[in-house]
C-alpha cells in the first residue's frame, strides 16, 4: 500500500469523502452516479464501429490525441539545428523507461544515417592486434543488458545565472533512460589486445563532425557497453544507428554514436570536445576537466509549468524523477513549502544502479500557493545540493554539471513556473 | 564476465586465436587490418554531409534500414482481420523490453481510436458507492510501476497437433513486456466500497467488441493495475488507450483494453470469452475453465527460423526468453544436441516478477547440425515440460496454454526448422 496525504493511511473512502467536505466542484476520486443516470452509457463511435485491422500498421505509433507529446527544441539556444538539441518530454512521461520515440537528441553534424552493412568499428592504436569488426562480428560476443540514463553534461545549462526556461522538459530533458543490450567494451579490447602502455581511449564517431572523446581505460573495461539496441530494438538514427558506446553515470558527450574507432593510447587526446568544450569554467578563470561523473540530480515533473495543477484543491499527486552516476537513489524528499518542511517520497518501480528512479509523493493541496523542490541522496550518501550551494564553489560561468535543486512556485490556479529561491 | 563456451573461460585472445584454428574463413572477432589498409577510413556518405537536424522528427522512428522488423500477421489463421492477431519479433529483438511500436496486438473488433476526454471507467454492482472516473480523476490516485510479461493464451496454440509455424514470431510472439503505469485497481474498488457478498469482477472494454472477463476479487485486489503508460508513454490505441487492465501472470484476454466497466458481483458471469473460448478443451470432451495463470515457457529466438546462423562455424550466440505468471525465472537451460546434454545459459538483466527474462548461451559451434531447445524453471520449482508431456495430460484439441519445450533444427548450412522430437 502506498503511502498517501503525508504518511497517513487513510482508507479509499476517507479520500472521497475527504474531497466532498472539501468542497471541490467535483468529487476528486470519481462522480457518484445518480438513479438511471446513463453518462457511462453514451454511445461512443468507438463502442458501435470497427476500429483499425491488425494489418493497419506493422510498426505502430502513438494516438492522434497524443500529438502534443513531442520532443521540442529551444530555437535560440544553437545556431543551428544541424548542431543543436531536443528535448525529452518529461512531463508526459512516467515510470522509468523512456520511449525511443521521445528520447532527446543531441548531435554536432546531423544524425547520420548509416547503412549498417557498411558500417565498422576499427580498434588501433596500442594493441597487439588492429581489428575491423562488422555489425555481425560484434553479434558473435555475449552480449548483457542495462537500463541506464544518459545525461548531457548542459543538462540544465542554462539556469547557472538564474531561472531561464519554463518547463521541466527544457531545465532538464537532456536526459533519457532506455534497456542498452550490447557487447562489454572490455571483451573488443581483449580481442585486439591492450599493450601495457595503453591507458587511455579515443572514441569516434562516424557522423559528419567526427565526435571524439578520451576516456580513460578503467572505465572502458569497467562497465562501457558497445550497444546496437535500445529498449529491444535497433538503436533509433539520432541515437547512434547501428552502434554507440555506452559510458554509464558518466556524461553524455561521452557515449560516442555511430561508433567507429576506438584508439587505444597512452594519455588523453585533448580534443575540442574535453576541452574548449565539456569543461567547467570557474569564476577564477580556471577550468575544471574531465569531470565525467553525473552528479545525484532531481526534478519534478508534474506538476510543473508544462503541467499545471488542473483540479483545484484535494488530493494531489506529485511525481518525478532522480538519477545519479554513482549508484542507486534510494531516497527522494520533496518539499511543498520550499524547504522548511521535508516529505520522503515513495519511490515505484526498479531501482537500478546508474539508472533513472520513478518518485511520488500525494497529499491533500489546501490549494495555497507551493514551493515545489525534490532532492536526491544517492547511495554513496552524496545528497543533491541547492543551485546557490552548487554557486558558491563553481560561480556561474559554466554552462555544465548544474545538479542544483530545483524549484517550481505553483500559484491558487495551479499554475506552476520555474523560480529561485534563496 | 559472463560465463562462455560451455563454463570454460578462456581469454579473448583465445576467442580470437580459436576461430583462426578452427579454419574459418574469416576471423570471427574481427578482421586484423594488413598494413595500411584503408577499408575502416574509406569515406561514406554519412562521414561527410551533414545529417537529420534535431526538428526533423518531433516523434522519432527507427532507420529505414529496419524496415523489415515488423509485427506479421498469418493470414490463415483468421477470417478477418478486425478479428485477428500480430505477432511480436521476437527474433529481430533482444533485452527484456518490448518496444511499443512492435508488441503483438489481439482485438476482437478492431483497435478503437478513443478520445480519451469522452472515456469514462465506471465501477458499479456490489458497491457502496456506484462511481465513473474520468481520465482525469485517475490521475488523482497513487500510481505504481511494474514490467510484465503479457501472454496470451493461445499462444503456441498452433502447435499442439504438431510443428506447423516456421518463425519464433508466429509460435511464440504473442507475448510482449513493458512497463507500465496506473492505479492499483484496489484503490479504486476501496473507493467505491466493495460490499462483503462481492467476490468476483467483471472487466468490459470500450471496443466494438465490448470484450468482457470475470475476475476473482481476490486477484483484484491482490496485484491487479489499471494503467495508462506503457514503457513511459501513453498506452498505444491497440493496447487499450486511454487505459486498460493489467492482470499480471495471468492470460492476456482478461487484460481488458479501452477499460470502461468494473462491475463487482457475486459469481462469475460465464461470458463468450470464458466458456466457448479461453477455455481448455481435454481429450475426453470435458473442458478446464478459468485456467488463468501463464505457466513457465521459454523459446530460443536466435538462431530460428527467421534467423539462420550466417557466420558458419566458430563462436556462435544462442539467445532467447523466458517467463513465467508464477514468479521469476532463476534458471533456463539450453540444449543444442536434442536434450542429451543441457547447459545452464546466463540471464542478463533485470529478473523480475512477472516479467521476461533473457537468456544466452554461447558456444563454438563445429557445423554440424544443432537441436535446439530452452527449458525455464521458475521460482516455485515448475520446470517447463516438453509438448509430449503436455499432451498426455491435456490431448490435442486445445488451443490454449501451450508451454511445451520448442525445438529447432539447425543444418550445416544454418538454417533452422520448426521440428518436434521424441
Amino acid at each position: 500500500m502506498p503511502v498517501l496525504f503525508k504518511g497517513k493511511k487513510p482508507s479509499r473512502r476517507a479520500f472521497l469523502k475527504g474531497a466532498v467536505a472539501g468542497g471541490a466542484g467535483a468529487l476528486t476520486g470519481g462522480t457518484a452516479l445518480a438513479a438511471g443516470e446513463k453518462v457511462i452509457t453514451e454511445l461512443q463511435p468507438w463502442m458501435s464501429e470497427s476500429g483499425a485491422p491488425v494489418d493497419a500498421m506493422p510498426y505502430g505509433k502513438p494516438s492522434a490525441y497524443e500529438d502534443h507529446v513531442k520532443r521540442r527544441t529551444v530555437e535560440w539556444l544553437t545556431a543551428d539545428p544541424i548542431s543543436s538539441i531536443n528535448f525529452t518530454p518529461l512531463h508526459e512521461l512516467d515510470g522509468i523507461i523512456t520511449p525511443n520515440g521521445l528520447a532527446f537528441e543531441r548531435h554536432h553534424g546531423g544524425a547520420a544515417d548509416i547503412e549498417p552493412g557498411k558500417h565498422r568499428l576499427m580498434i588501433n592504436g596500442l594493441v597487439e592486434t588492429e581489428l575491423v569488426f562488422t555489425m555481425d562480428d560484434l553479434m558473435r560476443f555475449p552480449r548483457e543488458n542495462h537500463v541506464y540514463f544518459l545525461e548531457c553534461a548542459a543538462n540544465s545549462g542554462m539556469e547557472w545565472r538564474g531561472s531561464q526556461l519554463n518547463g521541466c522538459q527544457f531545465t532538464h530533458g537532456m536526459i533519457h533512460n532506455v534497456m542498452y543490450t550490447g557487447v562489454p567494451l572490455r571483451l573488443l579490447l581483449e580481442e585486439a589486445g591492450v599493450k601495457t602502455a595503453g591507458k587511455w581511449l579515443l572514441a569516434e564517431g562516424a557522423d559528419s563532425a567526427a565526435m571524439t572523446r578520451s576516456i580513460p581505460m578503467e572505465k572502458a573495461m569497467d562497465d562501457c557497453i558497445v550497444a546496437f539496441k535500445m529498449n529491444g530494438e535497433a538503436l533509433r538514427p539520432e541515437q547512434g544507428y547501428p552502434v554507440r558506446l555506452v559510458v554509464p553515470g558518466w556524461e553524455g558527450n561521452m557515449w560516442v554514436k555511430w561508433l567507429r574507432r576506438l584508439e587505444v593510447g597512452d594519455k588523453p587526446w585533448h580534443h575540442r570536445e574535453e576541452t574548449s568544450k565539456y569543461t567547467d569554467l570557474l569564476a577564477n578563470g580556471k577550468a575544471r576537466r574531465f569531470t565525467w561523473e553525473m552528479d545525484a540530480k532531481s526534478v519534478i515533473t508534474n506538476p510543473s509549468p508544462q503541467a499545471p495543477i488542473k483540479h483545484g484543491k484535494g488530493p494531489t499527486v506529485i511525481t518525478g524523477v532522480a538519477w545519479s552516476g554513482r549508484g542507486t537513489v534510494p531516497r527522494v524528499d520533496v518539499t511543498v513549502d520550499g524547504g522548511i518542511t521535508w516529505h520522503k517520497a515513495r519511490i515505484s518501480g526498479p531501482s537500478l544502479d546508474k539508472s533513472m528512479h520513478r518518485f511520488y509523493y500525494e497529499f491533500d493541496w489546501d490549494g495555497k500557493p507551493l514551493l515545489l523542490q525534490s532532492r536526491a541522496h544517492d547511495s554513496t550518501g552524496y545528497v543533491q545540493p541547492t543551485k546557490d550551494q552548487l554557486r558558491k564553489f563553481r560561480g556561474v560561468n559554466s554552462i555544465y554539471h548544474n545538479n542544483g535543486i530545483q524549484t517550481w512556485a505553483v500559484d491558487e490556479e495551479g499554475i506552476a513556473e520555474n523560480v529561485e529561491i534563496s
